[in-house]
């Protein structure tokens, strides 16, 4: 069976959990706590010597790091991950997209917001990560604005990525009231077939 | 003709410049000078609405952004991408790997040294994105430890997208002296066939 060492609050580690019940595969989760450092003891550093959750573990223990990855090898195959090489290659631009311009400051911003002392000196990045994390919903909104889906107008993988952060973006302070085609989207993806929660285990 | 929006010290357009040297692949060049705001301009912005290089139009003119999802395209189906399901997993496990725990830290340490004032306020980030770079490049120095490439024991996309900026690391203040086997593999790739530096452009 797979094994998943997952945070249950994490995004990232969300849209693995979302693609293996989209999926139907059943999975072993080990939540480890990013806030009490469980995820740089020795013996997950062994696992994933970069000390991040998700990190999935295959049938036969070998170790995959990086939520997007972990991604594209579960889909493969499947209706999740386009086939065409054109399409193939614009779902893994999103996924790029969602790593360096859309999780450094959506993401961040949450953890900061929700993690964070009130009196923490990092508050004070909020500003300037909530006017790059608004940046890169702009992009999604534009995007949307004439499409049901990022990528060959159907679900995909980049849909479940660029979710995750995306629906909780409230808790990082953004306001989503002026993205009505993100929101829309947001709102097709939480009716796709065996949709779960942040929160929503299924194991 | 396939056309690359790129930008002559650009880590992430090099990539793209090295492989498609390295796949023996022609292709039109147009230089934006990111300094110049050049890849903010709405002609370049409706063809990338993140405004980033490189961006690579196709023969017939669709474009592709985000220099790791323009290496897989270009790579599908040669030996620069394993075929093999868990090896290229790991592929792109390190090309999220770079994008989120190496370019942010690496390129961006040079990128502020290099082309801002030395009197701007940024200079003032340069130690804490040099921990997080130290801590990136011990990463890859554990990693190569026992291993000749970054996956499959043979040169992939992998490397090139690791080598982009590791090789210019010390332009961001960055002292490899420390990371042998780093310095070993940035040595092994500079002799794969058809190498380029970063600024030989083979148009």
């Amino acid at each position: 069976m797979l094994t998943l060492y997952d945070y249950l609050d994490s995004g990232n580690g969300y849209k693995v959990r979302l693609l293996l019940a989209q999926l139907g595969r059943a999975y072993r989760r080990i939540e480890l706590d990013i806030d009490k450092g469980e995820t740089r003891t020795p013996d997950f550093l062994a696992i994933n010597p970069n000390g991040r959750v998700p990190t999935l573990l295959l049938e036969d223990g070998r170790p995959l790091a990086e939520s997007n990855a972990i991604l594209c090898y579960l889909a493969e195959g499947t209706a999740f991950l386009p086939a065409e090489p054109y399409e193939k290659a614009l779902a893994l631009q999103w996924l790029f997209f969602e790593q360096y311009s859309h999780e450094p400051y959506v993401a961040v911003a949450r953890y900061v917001a929700r993690h964070l002392p009130a009196d923490h000196p990092r508050q004070a990045e909020l500003p300037a990560l909530r006017t790059r994390g608004r940046q890169a919903l702009q992009v999604l909104e534009d995007h949307l604005a004439s499409r049901a889906f990022l990528v060959a107008e159907r679900y995909t993988v980049a849909d479940i990525a660029l979710y995750a952060y995306t629906h909780v973006a409230e808790d990082g302070g953004y306001d989503l009231a002026g993205f009505p085609a993100l929101r829309a989207w947001l709102e097709r993806v939480s009716r796709q077939p065996e949709h779960r929660g942040l929160f929503d285990v299924a194991t």
